[in-house]
Order: C-alpha cells, then sequence, then structure tokens
C-alpha cells in the first residue's frame, strides 16, 4: 500500500513534532506539503524534514489533489475553518486539540466533516501513551473493580509564551482540555459536573491575558465516580504527568517515566535526575503511535480511536470549568452544552 | 521527676492503643486507673496493662486525687462533658478528637479548660508522625516555595462496624477530620472554603445510617493555596495515607509505610506486601510521640503542640464540609463558625 | 511469670542498645546488674536505665545468684572466658557476635554451654529483622523456586575507632560475620567455599592496624547456589543494608529502611532522605525481637532461634575468607574447620 | 551529505535488529545488500525492509563496490573471517561481538582492519544506553568519588536455543562478554584477575553443551577497585539489567526498565508489570545510538567510539574466566593474554 500523503498545517511546537515523527519514525505515510502564515517557519520544516512543497497559505495546501490528508496544526483560533475547508476538500483530518474555542463553531467543523465522510482525529496524544493506556486497560478490564475516584495531576516545566496564551483560549481549554479527554478516557464515563478552583501564581503576564496557570478541578462523573484534576503551568522539577484511579477492588497509578534509571546516593541524601522534560520527550512514543492509528483508520476506512465528538466532550467540559471559576459554584456540563 | 499519673476513660480500640504505648514505651506517665461504661472492657485492658484501678463510672475516675491527667477516649459524643468535668476537677486532658459533634459544645468546653488553667491536647496524632513531620518541615521551611496545592489521600483498609458509625458523627467529623487537621498543620493555613462531594458506595449499612464512605473534598486557603483531600472507607490493599505539597520551588510528597522492604520477582511481575494495615500499625510511632508531647507540655507547663483551637478549627471545616455536601456547593468555613 | 533477671557485661556502644531495649520495649526481662571494666561506662549504663546493682567485676556479676540469664557485650576477646563461667554458674547466655576469635576457644565455650545444660543464643540479630524474615521466609517457601544466587550488600556509615578495630578480629570476623551468618539463614545451606577480595581504600589507621575496611566476598553454598557479599566501612550515604536471592522461579530483595517516606522534587531532581543512619536506627525493632526470643527459649525451655552452632559456622566462614585473602584463593571451609 | 551505504552480513536475531533499526529510525544510512547463508532469512529480512539485493553469499556482498560499510551479524565464529576479507575490501566495519572465539583469530582480525586503514566498531551495544551512560557519566565525573566496588547483574528472560548455545562460545564469551566490557567502561579501568563461579542449573541441554546456564564473576582492576557479575541464562521475571557502581562519595545504580510506569494495588498487595522483556526492547534506544555514532565515526573520519581493542580486551576477560572456572582459581587475564 501507497503511504498516506500528508499536508501539515502550522510549522510551530506541535505541528514539528508531528513532521518529526513521520520523518523519522512513520512509514506508512510522507508529508508532502506543509504551510505556515509565518514562511521562515514553514520552510526551515521543510528543510528538515525533507518537505518538498512549502506555502503560506493552507487554503492552496487543501486544494492540493495530490494530498490525501491534513494535519491542522495551526492557531486553535484557526482549526475550525481549515476543517471545515479540508473536509469539502475531501481531506481526511487529524486536528490538535481544541477543534474550537466554542461548541458551536466545533458543531459547524463537526457538520462539515460528516457531510463530507471524511475521517477526523482529533490530538489527543496521550491516550496512545503506554503507561496511561495500561492504566485505561487495569480500569475497563476490571482490576480495580468499580471506580470510586481518579485522580490526574498535570504540570508544566515552564508556561508559554504570552502570546501563546492569548490565543489559546486559556488553562482549561488549552492545557486541562487533555486531562478531561483523559478523565473521560479513563474513566469510560461522561462528566456531569465540574467544580474548578483557579488563580494565577507563577506568572503575571499569565493573569494580565485574563488566564489562571494553577487549578484544582473537581469532577462528578456518570457512573458515580468522583474525580480531581490538578493543573499548574510552572513545575520546576520537569514535567508532572501522573494519574490514579481507585475502586472497590485496588487502584492503579502511573507515575512519572524518566529519562533514565540511575540513582545515587551521596552524603546529600538519594537522588534521581527530573522526569521527562515536556511533552516532546515524555509522549516521543505516543505521538507516533496516535499518527500510526490515525493513518491506519484512513487506510482501513475505520473509524479513528479518537473522534470530533471526544473533542466536542472534552470541550464542553473545559468550558463548564471556565463557568464554575467565573461563578465559583460547581456546573452541569449540560449547562453549557444543551 | 515522678511519673505523671493518669487516667483512662474509654477502653475501646484506641483507648487500648493509648494502653499500650504508655505501658510499653512511655516512661514519663503511668495509668493508673482506667474508667469504661463497658465493664468487660474496663477489666481486660486494666488486666492487660497492669492498671491497678478499674471503673465503669468515668466521673468518678475524673475526681480521683490521685490522678494528674485524663485521657478521653470514649465514644465522641461523651467527649464535650468529660472536657468539662476534668477541667473543673483540674486534670490536664487528653482528648481523643473531635471535641464533640457542633462548635457549640466544643466551645463550652474549651471555656471550661480555659477557666480551670489545665492543659488540653487533642488527638491529632498524625501530626507526631515521622513522614508528615518532615513533609511539614519541608514546607515551612521554605523548601518547596510558596504551596499552591496541597493534596491528602486518606483511605481506611475496611469500614467501622454499624454501631460505630451511627455515633461518630459521620465521616467528615470521624474520619476526615484527621485530614482537615493535616490540611492546616501541613499548609500553615487556615481553610476558608470546601466543597465536598460524598457516596456511599461501598457498604449498605453506611447508607442506611445516613452517612458516606467515599470523599472527595476541594479545599481554598487563606494563604491562596488549593487541597484536595480524597477518602474511602474501604481501600482493600490496606490503610492508604498519602500527601503531596506542591509549590513554586518543588513538591514534596509522603508515600505510604511498608511492614518490610521486600520486592518479589516474579512470572506474574514485580510485587511487594500490602502497607502497613491499619492506624495501629502505621502510626503507631506517632501515638508514642503524641502522649509524649502530651506529658511534655504537662510536666514543663507549655503549651501543647494540639490545642484546643486546634480541635475546633477542624471540626469547624468538617461542618462546613457537610454542609456543602447537602447543598452541593462550596461553603465558607466562616458560614458555620461564625 | 517473673520476668527474667538479666545481667549485663559491657556497658559499651552494643550493652547500651540491649539496656535500652529491655528497659523500654521489654516487659518480659530486667537488667538487675551491670559490670563494666570501665567503671564510669558501668554507672552511666546503670543510671540512665535504672539498674540496681553496678559492678566493675563481670566475674562477680556472674556469680550472683539472683540473676537467671547474662548478656554478653564486651570486648569480643572476653566472650569465651564469660560463656564458660557463665555456663558454670548456670547462668543462660546472650552471647554477642563472635563467639570467639578461634574455633578452639570457640569449641571450649560451647562445651561448657552444653555441659552447663545452660542455653546459649549468638547476637546475629538481623536475622528478627521484620524484611530479612521475609525473605527468609519467601526463599523457604518455594516463592523464588530452587536459590541460585545470594547477594548480601552490607556497608556500615563510618569505621569505627582504631581501638576498636584492634581487638575486633578484623573485618571479617567483625563485620562480614553477620553476612556469613545471613548467607546461612537466608539460603538455608551451609557454605562450602569462600574467596575473598579485601583491601584498606578509606583510613590509613585501618590498614596500619592490618585490616581491610573494603571486601568482596564470593561464596560457594553446598545447595550449589552462588553467594557475593560485599562490605565497605564507609558507606557516605549512611548504612546500606540489603540483599537479594535469585533462583528458578523469581527473586526476592531487600532495600534499605528510611526514617521517612518523603521524596522530595525540585529544580535539581528527586531527592530523599539517607537511609536509617547505622544499626541502631536501622535494626531497632530487630534487637527488641532477638531478646524477646532469647527470654521465650529461657522460659519455655526450649532451642534458641540462633544457636552456638550457628556461632561457630559463620567464625568458620570469616577464618576461610581471611585464609583467603591471605593465599589469593579459594578457600574450603573444612580447610580451616576439620 | 548521503547516506551511508551499508551491506548486512546475517539476518538472525540480531541482524533483524540492526536492519529494523537504520530502516525505521536512521536516516544517515541505508542497508542496500544483505546476505545470509539461509536464503529464507536474508529474503524475508529484505522484504520487511525494503533491501534492494540479497544474497546467499557474505563474500560476494563484500566486494560489492557500492558498498560502504558492512555489519557484520553472523555466526560468532566467522566474524573474524568476514572483518578480514571486508578490510581487504576497504569496507568499514561494524561486527557484533565477540570479534572472534580466540585472541589468535581476533588479532589476525584486527592487523588487517589496521593495514586497511578501515573503521571497526565492535558491537558493544549496553554502551550506549542512556542509563548506563549516566552511570559511567557519574563515575567519571568523580560524582561517587574513588571507585570501591563495581557490581553488575546481566540475566537473560530464556536460554537461547541449543543450536546457538553450541556456536556461541559459551556463556562467558556469548553473554558475559557484554558485561566484561560493561565493567571496563563503567570504571575506566583493565581489570587485572577474575575468579568466576559456573554452574548448570537450568536446562540440561546447555550442560550437554558444555555450557553453564548460571555464573558469578569477580573481578579485580587495576585501579584498585573490586566487581562482581552475576548471570543467568534464565530469569523468569524477565530482563534483568542492573549495575551499581560504589565508591568513596556515594553510589550509583542503574535499576530496570519497565515497558509502562504503573503501579497496581489490591488484596494481593502492589504490583507492577515485568521489566522490559529483552534486549530487543531493552536496549532499542541503544541500538540506534550505536549505529548512528558508528555511521558518525566513518563519515567524519573518526575512531569509533567502541574499538577492536575493547572487543580484544573483553574477550580476554572471557577467556580468564573460563580458565579460572575449569582451573578453580582467580587467573589473571596476563596469563591469557601475553
Amino acid at each position: 500500500m501507497p503511504p498516506l500523503r500528508i499536508g501539515l498545517i502550522g510549522a510551530g511546537r506541535i505541528g514539528q513534532v508531528h513532521a518529526a515523527t513521520i520523518a523519522q519514525r512513520v512509514r506508512s505515510a510522507r508529508i508532502l506539503a506543509v504551510a505556515d502564515a509565518n514562511e521562515g517557519a514553514a520552510c526551515a520544516c521543510a528543510e528538515q524534514h525533507n518537505i518538498p512543497i512549502v506555502s503560506t497559505e493552507p487554503e492552496r495546501l487543501i486544494a492540493d489533489p495530490n494530498l490525501d490528508a491534513v494535519l491542522i496544526c495551526s492557531p486553535t483560533d484557526t482549526h475550525a475553518a481549515y476543517i471545515e475547508l479540508a473536509a469539502q476538500a475531501g481531506k481526511h483530518i487529524f486536528c490538535e486539540k481544541p477543534i474550537a474555542l466554542t461548541l458551536e463553531a466545533t458543531d459547524r467543523a463537526l457538520a462539515a466533516v460528516s457531510r463530507a465522510g471524511v475521517k477526523l482525529q482529533v490530538g489527543f496524544n496521550r491516550r496512545f501513551d503506554p503507561s496511561f493506556e495500561r492504566l485505561r486497560r487495569a480500569i475497563a478490564a476490571g482490576e480495580i473493580g468499580e471506580l470510586h475516584l481518579l485522580r490526574i495531576t498535570s504540570r508544566d516545566p515552564a508556561p508559554p509564551p504570552p502570546d501563546y496564551v492569548k490565543a489559546s483560549g486559556g488553562l482549561f481549554l488549552d492545557m486541562a482540555i487533555h486531562d478531561f479527554d483523559m478523565a473521560r478516557y479513563l474513566s469510560g464515563s461522561e462528566i456531569e459536573e465540574v467544580y474548578a478552583l483557579g488563580a494565577a501564581r507563577i506568572d503575571p503576564t499569565i493573569s494580565d491575558a485574563g488566564d489562571i496557570d494553577t487549578a484544582l478541578i473537581t469532577l462528578r462523573f456518570a457512573n458515580g465516580a468522583f474525580g480531581a484534576i490538578d493543573n499548574s503551568r510552572k513545575s520546576i522539577y520537569g514535567y508532572d504527568q501522573r494519574a490514579e484511579a481507585f475502586g472497590s477492588l485496588g487502584a492503579a497509578e502511573v507515575l512519572n517515566h524518566y529519562p533514565n534509571q540511575v540513582i545515587l546516593s551521596n552524603a546529600a541524601g538519594i537522588h534521581r535526575d527530573q522526569p521527562l522534560h515536556f511533552f516532546m520527550q515524555r509522549y516521543l512514543e505516543s505521538y507516533q503511535r496516535e499518527i500510526e492509528a490515525f493513518i491506519r483508520a484512513v487506510l482501513s476506512n475505520e473509524l479513528p480511536p479518537v473522534t470530533g465528538a471526544d473533542g466536542r466532550a472534552a470541550l464542553a467540559v473545559a468550558l463548564a470549568a471556565q463557568r464554575s471559576l467565573a461563578e465559583r459554584r460547581p456546573v452541569r456540563v449540560a449547562e453549557v452544552s444543551q
């Protein structure tokens, strides 16, 4: 089977991750074109990963008849429009999270996808991480019995630049949305109610941008379980990505991943190096498996493992969290998602 | 200095723990009398720990002029009355948590203590555990910078008997109260607001008694930190007592304690035995240090390290949690504690 | 049953450990007399632990008709003589390791014990440590199948004072002898052959005293297993006491014990405090259980769990290790122990 | 720079590992030809990794003027002859360990390499593992001070097939040779003396083949450190690859690597999955970095990081271990390597 011909929209941080992954580790696809409004970024990406076609106009890339699919890695506020265009052009779509900053825009994009009959996969890469997948399997297989409590810790090593923060939709839509998806994925249940605490503790430019950098979010699941997510934009000891599920027959937890398994003992105590620094290191394997799953879904004409509906559901929880923070009360997800 | 002469009120589970601790590990005090409405329990305790005087009437024990202090380990709903009596009799008082099931009764008891000028220490033993003490020290010394998030996990291996549940005041007053105190102790800050989720997931007799067995409690501290406490009455893998503090310069966590440090590897994977089973094992050392601290405070005429005010503050949080659960909204502690 | 009346010979470091253990944690025995050639040491010990009779003459203590048993904690080169005297006086005997520095002296002492029909227990306290006991149980119960390899790591935090070294018999007889006993205990098999490497790497006063401070000892067991023991007199990160057994069905290892279960994460990595500092901390519980086992054996007239024969066997291995080091060849234990 | 053109000799287990690594993860080289006496194996490998030229005659592959380098992954007893041929043909050479089963054959091969002026790298892949590299760095940088003791554990999950065993040269030359190299690499010192215990405990076909499956090897290094290596052909809990270095200022150890970081707690205790199963999983990253280092050395005309001299030195230690086992005495490496 010939490799899937892919166009990459957005040559920023996450676009580079996918480009490198496909170039170095994925044989079943090839990136033939890259488009980024920032010409320098587009060219650099093309050169580094041997991508033959470079453009500053994503619309032209989408229209290219030689492409089977697009990866949308542009700023969040452009996702929905590109999804609609790509769907109309009959391209299969892999889109980074979130699909859009509103449910309305999301719904329009999903309707376009549905009409066109193309595949859409949303970039919740952490589902493809071997540790979180193992935890999911433990829960789904009943290894811990009925789920009572779920806990997710998700802390970045450093906040993104102020410009990124402004266009990001804020911590809940940009960062915690991964955790909302993880909560749904791990629990196998929908989130019904959210109560969010949030503050800007780290970086004044974040609060200047109207955003928070620290959050503690309580969840009530449809299956009766409770959940807690804690987030920080700055964990000085590196990327902290853990989760724990507790149930009637036991508990299972995901601990952090490290660059090596070396323990050092000296006069000051026992030490090890920091965990893997950030998502590019920690989730390297998940990015490969995520893209391979997308390619497989397209080539074998099957439903992608993370759907548009998954993207929408996580967004709805994020919006409920925003409202909870603003109104200082628990908010039912149904309030924001009719 | 002659040993402190102590009378023990209540020969149940926790009374036995203190009796054994003092008999076997504490040289600076002696239990000279034990009183329990259940004569058999009182006699068994006296025999096992060589306690010369046995009684079924705590009031008579309190009146005994040969005693310097009393340990109140009777059912919760009797604590406040015995505190008042003991204070009037000029005895120093160690009282198990909580002081009472209402703030009114608590305040009456504390007023009596204050009038009498006796010492009162409340039984928040976990403060004396070397691990939690080390965590407190890390936070207080600034090892993790400014506190942003605090997480406490507290799960019992098995629910108490239905009769105990009925008189206990419920999960928040009976069990989570330890965690509310721990949250105050670790953070060095008061709790301002509480949001509680609770359910009876484990044992129908618990919901029949109007209580819950599973809880997730969100805290907002005066110092701006957020907190999460999760509780379960039944952790099938044993007593689970952990905490984590996250701040601007790092994080510190308390892991579980185990009866041995043996790791077994075989065809099924890597294994170790369950953690220490319950509080009698896990907090053995804390009980000794707690009692020694009380004795020291009495003998050296100093403020005990856990005061009546600490007992009242934790109770207020527990009452706010009860109201939050009932009204499904965040509750400010000031609402329940003028 | 009245408590066993014990006389303590030797008020040095290990004598103090036993005195404190019995005074604070053991109800079934009482130390009624202490003897040490160093009068100050004897008096300090007596005062600290409320021991009524003090003496500088162990022989007088041994002759005291009010004593049931003696604990011999004096310098190694005096053990055998006191054992013989105590046996003749009809006292039960707990003796620190090693029984003597030669097999001849050991055999004379054991013969005296045998003639007198008194109990003798040798101070291999590590057998009573919950972790090593758990490892022994795993091996004995077949949890790891047939034993193929056994590995013991035993490193002290700091070398003993030069004077101690001189009278100690050297690293093999003084320090590694614990590990030789542990090897026999864990494997359930005799040691047939020893090959020892040794050097003075740490402290010139140790090599000046003709001793070594670093060793790697290879064992061949009668049951076909192989063993390796590594020793150091100076582990800068604290007392290091580990072991691992590997067999046909799995492996089991004992890790170090820590004063707390706190993990600290910061910009420099992940940290924890050093392990428990030395034997007084690490083996606190084992000392209590060891003495209780001795008392139980005496009071119930049963064979002590660590016999004179165990003491002799470990000594024979230590002597074989000495010869191996001197002659730079593997030495069969039978060569030194006809 | 155009990719290095490589010919692969040997399409067995390790040949497949290299072919997959280069095809999937290495951009700077391409395998253009594969040769294996077993035609089916050669064809399967070619097909799986898109290798255009297939042959059953390694000699023809070596003669191919379109190749820059060869990877020798054929049975051990053919390595030296192919090295000589390849050197004469002016090819750069990557050769799996060991170079040969005798020092004479090794020396002839190295002389041919030297005469031809080609690069030779020997396949000690573990040097390129991030954990062992980190340990090496800790030692080399003085983080643990002066090295006193080095311990290496190396246990396979299952013995190789009897046919492999027969041609392998035996446990010391085939398996422990990795550990001898690791000992040299970690310590930064030569091994001067070896004492080896060995037995066939696992599989009678191994002893029928005159080989052992279990070993404990003691090392004396030129820098005064001692070392212990333990090997087993069958670790029922998976691939066990650990090491520990102990020195005057601390210790550093490499623990096992796992497929996930999930801990499961239930009524039976605390569990995790087995470590990564075998070398293909555990050392995946090291194989990539090893080949990249070889390519870099060729393309930039520098000395490869693992030389022919390294291969010879490890072989000499293995031969000394063989003699030690046969003669039951410590053997100086100089005895076998004039």
